[in-house]
């Protein structure tokens, strides 16, 4: 199995990235890319998407891009995100990639991505840790 | 309009927020009290509540604490999440607080804690910063 | 030897910590406080504290809390810190704390004061993970 | 003047970064290089270099890659630095490089790279944001 049926195996075993509609693009050995479709549900009072929102994006592309390096059993240890824009239009996508990897831990960062009418902006960058479960 | 009430009318025009059923617990100047009653849609592949839905109770606690604060037209320019251990159970409350501000940023923290058979769990702790928009 | 007298060893052995001339208050099971006389050399250039000695002073806090709880061999992961007002006056103090603890990490908070003409200001405050070396 | 010329010249203000002994490299719009020897000053109980240097390199990485987009009244708000590996060697090389910038913040990142023996080896990464004094 590659990694992109992979991701996407998992995914669907994700009761929250379903209800959420999270799709992945492709993935790859220390890299993955995820889109989601913007509804209403993800808005907040400004009409922009919540930053829940963009941080269910993050941790997701975080945590697989860690995983492809260390494996499936993996967890987040921490992360920290930059807000750099509110984010409109119709389309999240996040990408996660792997910095640098120790035995037991993958440096990891992520970006998240809006469409807003056919142009792209930097929406959120992120740097986080994934360690291996038990390592 | 007390705190309470102003917290809990902005989180009702907030689509996301009312998409993933939080509730405001009680809210003052400097401080805020988020439950979230946990459902099968939130939880990932092995059966813990997902990273994305604790972020995302972490970013209204720190954004409502910091506007408490600031004032109403507030931005979340930054935060960084670390995340203890898995969450179980069926209920989670994320706590905000300011730690201390200036002109114009609010420095703020916040812990996520999960409730497993009438146990209280920490699950996560945040620190992040608020702006105000326009200062 | 008490974690006092331990804390005071060990930063005896630190080349770095001795050419700044940093002392131990006190240490105990989960805490740890230090202090630093302000000189010339710490400077930057408007006459403030440079923030890479507000960070050797976290550094050093939130590892020796974390060392406290998991052992002599641990290892700062990452750590994030946010400079709420700049330091001026004669010394400074930072205190580290245990947030909590798993098996192989132990997730600490940190803080810097000033003393400036008899008053004390929060500097800055600090969150990040520390782990046990070979854990 | 040039911005490796104004880096130097700022550098050269700061007590600090003298008593240190940091160099700038190159710097520009939106970048900055910075060198530092490695003494035996530098180093913690173990013999690696202690991270209070590192962080010390990484603030200035940053702060001059920021104030290179926004002007020379800039101050930096926060960063996040992972620690990836321990740093020995005779030198440390830091990069700070603007990630994206809005009207008030620079989000900015920072890497931190050791030489030992002729081989290049990163050694910590950051993430941040400057804002303009005033603005």
């Amino acid at each position: 199995m590659d990694f992109t049926e992979l991701a996407k195996k998992v995914i669907n075993m994700q009761s929250f990235s379903k209800f959420m509609g999270i799709e992945v693009i492709s993935a790859g050995v220390g890299f993955v890319e995820f889109s989601l479709p913007v509804t209403e549900n993800f808005l907040q009072h400004h009409g922009f998407v919540h930053g829940g929102v963009i941080s269910f994006m993050l941790d997701n592309a975080l945590t697989y891009a860690g995983g492809s390096v260390l494996g499936e059993n993996v967890l987040t240890l921490e992360f920290k995100v930059n807000f750099i824009r509110p984010a409109k239009g119709t389309r999240l996508v996040s990408k996660g990639r792997v910095i640098d990897r120790t035995k037991r831990f993958a440096i990891v960062k992520g970006e998240v991505f809006s469409e807003e009418n056919g142009e792209i902006k930097l929406i959120a960058v992120a740097q986080g840790t994934i360690t291996a479960i038990g390592s």
